[in-house]
């Protein structure tokens, strides 16, 4: 059998990597990119990391094995919509959107069922910068990628797409797409809101005092992630605020403990909270090396 | 004239890299250090960051040119009391706290003065991690000090710290005390109650779902100085609570308007807050580099 065909939508950080590390691997045959943005498929295709490019999301398509799409989480349900019917019947389609059960809402509603050959995927992996030229062969090593195929997914293509996964050096793990979602609340679109919060409150503030220039290396690492892509992370907000809003209010109110344990000199919980943090981190953090 | 005699009080990240950096770069003679943990000292002693060392301050700073007061914020006033009577008529001190207001009121009260050769002093450099394992000669390489003389502060004084910060390549400026307070707080004190509060508020969801183990690099970035040290924070938190507090309920307001942008759909909002936060940061980091 040929290696088969890949179809990108959305050659971007992710689409990016995932095509060049696919390729590195020889996992894939031609490598079809498709965009809105014709200056990056121009770029994607001059850089190597596709073969040829389509505008149109149904032509992109046609012949694809193997379709992901790579696009902002608000646009999953119309490229479904648009690609269904132009879908080989033997492709499988995933997505890499940050958000699971929106995406899958979406294609519902898009073309009224969830397709068995659609398999909703997420690899944890990314880095602050946005596009195909910070795109790399190596981004998703040793990463995890979750994946939340329903009772009506075909697992034949829930383990082609878990193959593709493994074979560019994830680690990949599935889950139920409620938990997915609140899990990713917690630990990477919380994080985001914070930083982007702060940097903002801090640039209107500094037109009457030059804050950032006295900022130190830990401020450089804490606010990395306020440098990530705002359409990428608006429509995550969107569409997964069901899980993130409690947890925001539920942070606001962590700080306003803080604020009250401060006004009150309560230097014993201070100090407490500062612990156990940096036990849980140190130990996180153990277990990552 | 002799190279200066150094007596750092407080041999951990801090005084350990000025008492190294210092050394390495010819600027002063004998070290001596002083602590309450011997064990720090018996090591600062093997590592070759200080020559000798006494447990007891005032004893430590017989015979000292310069005297460094490298322990955590709250300590800096008992110690000043303690050093005072034992102090060379000619020597210098100063201090390397996060907040320069409350140090600057705990040796007004210890001694009844702020006396003119005290120059209070902050160094905007460190890592997450503590002790004098931790410190290394380049700390300050090219970061800012701030020095927050008064105005009965010796300008001789000053220009001997001064002078001591920029042999160890820092950039050295002088600002009013209660401006740096708040710049720090808005840069250093306030994310630093972030990353505890985040991680230790996920540390306690955790028992029920093992969050941080889908935690991707940018989570380990944001939450690095979630790794501080507890004590030093503690104590920032409580003698620069005048300016932290505000900024902590102002911030928690902030999410909440975000959380109320989700909630009502507002994505052109949220859009525009992310936009705004990256340009700054993108432009904060482009300056530094």
């Amino acid at each position: 059998m040929d290696r088969p065909r890949l179809c990108v939508i959305g050659v971007g950080l992710i689409g990016g990597s995932l095509a060049r590390s696919a390729r590195a691997r020889g996992l894939v045959g031609e490598i079809v990119g498709c965009g809105r943005d014709e200056g990056q498929l121009r770029q994607a295709l001059a850089l190597g990391v596709i073969d040829r490019y389509q505008t149109q999301p149904e032509a992109a398509v046609a012949g694809a094995d193997l379709v992901v799409l790579a696009v902002p989480v608000g646009a999953m349900g119309e490229i479904y919509r648009r690609i269904h019917p132009h879908l080989d019947p033997a492709a499988v389609v995933t997505d890499v959107g940050s958000v699971k059960e929106a995406v899958i809402d979406q294609v519902r509603a898009a073309v009224g069922t969830v397709p068995e050959r659609f398999v909703p995927g997420h690899p944890i992996a990314g880095t602050e910068k946005s596009g195909v030229a910070a795109s790399f062969d190596g981004l998703f090593d040793g990463r995890c990628t979750i994946l939340t195929p329903l009772p009506e997914t075909d697992p034949a293509a829930t383990a082609q797409v878990r193959a593709l996964w493994a074979g560019v050096g994830a680690q990949v793990v599935e889950m139920d797409p409620r938990h997915h979602d609140e899990v990713l609340a917690a630990t990477s679109h919380l994080p985001h809101l914070l930083a982007y919060g702060l940097v903002d409150m801090l640039a209107r503030m500094e037109e009457h005092r030059e804050i950032f220039r006295y900022a130190a290396g830990g401020f450089r690492d804490f606010t990395r992630i306020a440098s990530s892509d705002p359409v990428m992370w608006r429509d995550i907000c969107l569409h997964n605020r069901a899980a993130i809003v409690p947890l925001l209010r539920r942070f606001a109110a962590e700080l306003e403990g803080l604020a009250r344990d401060m006004e009150q000199g309560r230097g014993q919980a201070l100090h407490e909270t500062f612990a156990r943090a940096k036990a849980a981190r140190d130990r996180y953090t153990q277990n990552q090396e």
